[in-house]
């Protein structure tokens, strides 16, 4: 019953036998090693992108600062969601590496309208040089919220920004999550879409830790060397990232997996639906729900094993019919039995 | 024959199935996982620092840019070798990650003398507001010459920096190889000789990628922390550097492992010397050689398989007779045999 | 006709002279200067704190970034209004100097309630190290929108960051005019009501540029020192920022000049009040109005020669009723004959 | 007897006559004042560069930084002298601005040679992404200890630098100084000897604090002017700057008190000469003097009067034979009975 993060699950099984297979003899550092070569044509063909740089690099705060700052300068400031995890959850990394500033757009289900994205772009650099500039915008998709931007709601967002010749980044930390729920192909969802560059997550998604940056023109290629190489990142027994990004896009192993995540969460949204207590948050569409429910609730699940966030008060302590708010995410290593045992407890 | 580097072999195969193993299930991540726990008191236990505050971070670029950020101020200077790593070989992530500039001290065979180290310092901050302020030292051990500062010099060094109030980082990304050619404990060539943190490094000596920082002091830990989420360094699926740093340590892995790279070192060295084409540019003292050698001997040795970098000039083009330096390093799983190939080959 | 702002007015004669006075013979630089002696005196008097540091600095966005670099840490957010100059206006200056990030709190006629601030506070620093820390907070009066904090107004918000441990910077571009229009002391306006620095402009206010940075707690005085020197912000021929200084609060010259300003701007609001087509957005405080009123007559107006901003649309070409929103700034020049002029214009 | 240094002496009268003409009414505020647009076309044609970019800034540790920071990229190195003052006496500003490293130039005299240049540049980016790479050269000229470059020397730097495509700051703090020592005009002095920018010092020679930042390539000039204003040093009521370089420039009065100050320095290094306790550290070329004598006559002479700084030891405490150095500047203000005075004393 362990719902906490699908950052807290195993690796895939394959992921970790390539890891194992790619630990053989001497093989050349930094991103020279020949299965990264491997990884760089397997990831412009998912993403039918034959000129695009792919980097690896182990984690998503990295992969979004290192990127952005490569798009950025540092008297200009991001749009991104009032909620995105570059604002909330990584420690000003974003601002560290690029030197700029955030502008937040507000949010309805964790999603920006491209009318308020308008709205917040007008209202910067109306000042000359006083003010901040424009810099790019940077989306999330899947949201922090769990919800998805269907591809009109991105085209709308990435053509307003292109309205102000603003490039626009894809925080992929769930994207195939994303993906698969949109069945769409990733090239529809970024660059035939209007997204400029990727983090294209593997860590929450059945890796050890690794997500791919794209970088659909190569023109800031170098610079983007450059900057990972000054943020400590790039690995010198680079192979153990190529290996993990070569499993996981072995044989759809990703879509399966991520299938797989969400396959669970609907499973676990509908036996919450059954369940008086609980009002949902925002529609889930992927593989995260936030839901409220009475204090008292939260606290018997907890007791009783399962493992998620709650937010807005301590479950422990309190009026026991105050409404919390939890977090449940199901990762690619959840099983039916696992959300059936939730479910249960639940129904107590 | 491949002699480039230590950090392109293979991961030690109980490093490699520590890591699966430890993929099992859920953990919490960021550092909460329970073998974290494990690895925090081992490597306590083996500095004799039952108070130190212990983090685990992917490579060394990052171990010693965090750590120094830690120890150092913007507007100061930070002691180091004319030949430091962090000078020469991360593209200024120590610079970006403090903020403060180094101040480049002449080095013999790779090593500061404390009375360069002296006059470096007077030399700096004779100039109130208007200069750099004195910043923190940091040494390396194992040098990048392949040459090892004996517990006396390190003292030495420690002891004129202290005259200053200044502290002492260690970069020990060949912690091990030193630590075996001195025979003597970590808490002597670390605290007990007056440094106050230490870059601890694993990939080097048969991890995948982990480094210990390793803070004797625990008032900067939570700095340390903040700088290293800030960094984008904190990873979520923590266990699996745990796991790396767990198995490193057991059963004085790291140490046969650093006994062996030396070893074969002095096989290596052994056989060159009894080539008379052969100078040693420094007294090879742990698992690496840097010797002279004509320019035809370097071709005809690369040219017959033998992996290893020559710096100074092309080795397929120019006087046949000119010397340039190569440089061999031997890791964990260099095997004897390698080296006698190697040495045949040499001999022709 | 000049209501564009008060940083286009010329300086004092007073100053001026003062200014010439000391343009004699030799003096030491950098702040060793005699006349600086004399002004840290002067502004210990000022503000009843014999203890407090004070510097010299050229202009307000440097003094609000090197105090508030000198008072947070790279990993922490700042606390500020949403129409901060510190936000809006210095094009990331403040993000520059202190490496750190800006919350936005709410505001209604340009300030902050404490129970937004406390909310804001409150929702940062819930994610332990993976969020941004919670820095200090800064003021800003007299505000951005021409309304003035009351002393109540301040020590709520003041208490509010204090029950965080949060210090309290106060940008006092127009500290003056806030002065005058509160009839209070300066220690009541600042340290009295838990303000922990101060930004004290002269600059807008009859100086050529100068603006003290006062520090009550001088634990941070070196600090501030050595970041304004790596700013590019210390003068060599500082005796040039004292004698204006000086001069500035010789005989209440300040509060006479900022007397002056706010009674203008008492006079501009009586006869815009008579205007039926004019709406007040803020009811004026200080020396500052904004006002909508229609593009016809704003078009009118500055077609008259009348100087000031016009924001929300271009006042040249558009529907003539549209209602936009004009900035009218009395600095301490302006006579009341100006004002005159203008409302004989603007009766028609 | 005042020759501690040039900007610790008065502006001279006809700068100051020119800031009190010009604080009359009101002007457009950062740089859009009327006066600057004349000191624009003064600039340019002082370097026969109509097409120049130029900016007054305050001082010349702001002009040096905000410019190398529009010239380089954070993961560079820029070369300069090793006793240039961006490296010795700016308290890490260009590294603050820049986010680069310095590499540091052997010198002779206080100048690098087009060898030393070539080989220290050829020392850096033979790393790829991992070590620093190239970045603009900066030379100072007088340089820091007094002496200067000839054009066939500035040429040969700036050749050298061009061979490896890098660009050229000129620091000209003293810019005057050297000018009317080689008899040549600025254009040859500067981008007809190949340098690409150039702070363009007034204030040490006579004016209160104004640089000139005059980029010939005005590619960059946009960039230059938001990090002049991210810096803070953007002045709101500019017409104070502009005011000083347009009485500066007009009637040749810059060339006219350099003139004045090096004459000074000629016949202070001529009675020098006479002094048998005296030895010129390097033969002075422009208006500073570096010289040995015994600390019991340093000490006689400040005793005396004298103010001027001593280096390497305390001229109060030890040896009274020991020979320590003292440095002697002479600004335009200097007279010849203040020269006589000294050099009466001297004699004793």
């Amino acid at each position: 019953m362990f719902f906490a993060s699908d950052n807290a699950g195993p690796a895939h099984p394959k992921v970790m036998e390539a890891l194992v297979a790619a630990n053989n003899g001497y093989a050349m550092g930094y991103g020279a090693d020949p299965i990264m070569e491997e990884v760089r044509a397997q990831v412009r063909k998912v993403f039918e992108a034959p000129e695009a740089a792919v980097y690896l690099i182990i984690n998503g705060t990295a992969a979004n600062s290192v990127l952005l700052a490569s798009m950025s300068q540092p008297w200009q400031t991001i749009f991104c969601s009032d909620c995105a995890h570059i604002h909330e959850d990584e420690c000003n990394a974003p601002e560290f590496f690029t030197q700029a500033k955030l502008t937040l757009v507000p949010t309805t289900a964790g999603k920006m309208s491209a009318d308020d994205l308008r709205r917040k772009i007008m209202g910067e650099e109306t000042r000359g040089v006083h003010g901040p500039q424009r810099g790019p915008l940077s989306i999330t998709q899947v949201t922090e919220k769990g919800t998805i931007y269907s591809l009109d709601e991105i085209r709308a967002l990435t053509a307003t920004a292109q309205d102000f010749g603003i490039k626009t980044h894809l925080d992929g930390a769930r994207f195939a999550n994303a993906l698969v729920a949109l069945d769409c192909t990733p090239a529809e969802m970024t660059w035939k879409a209007g997204i400029d560059t990727v983090s294209f997550g593997g860590t929450k998604n059945g890796a050890l830790g690794v997500e791919a940056c794209v970088i659909f023109d190569p023109k800031i290629a170098w610079e983007f060397e450059l900057r990972r190489k000054r943020g400590g990142h790039l690995l010198s027994k680079h192979r153990y990232l190529s290996a993990q990004m070569q499993a996981y896009l072995a044989d759809d192993l990703w879509l399966d997996m991520a299938r797989s995540a969400n396959a669970r969460c609907v499973q676990l949204a509908e036996g919450l639906r059954g369940h008086n207590a609980v009002t949902f948050l925002f529609e889930p569409q992927a593989n995260m729900i936030f839901f409220q429910m009475p204090r008292r609730e939260h606290k018997r699940m907890l007791d009783g094993g399962a493992v998620y966030y709650v937010m807005g008060g301590d479950p422990e302590t309190g009026d026991p019919e105050a409404q919390l708010t939890g977090r449940l995410v199901c990762d690619w290593s959840m099983t039916e039995a696992g959300v059936n045992q939730f479910l249960d407890l639940l129904r107590g």
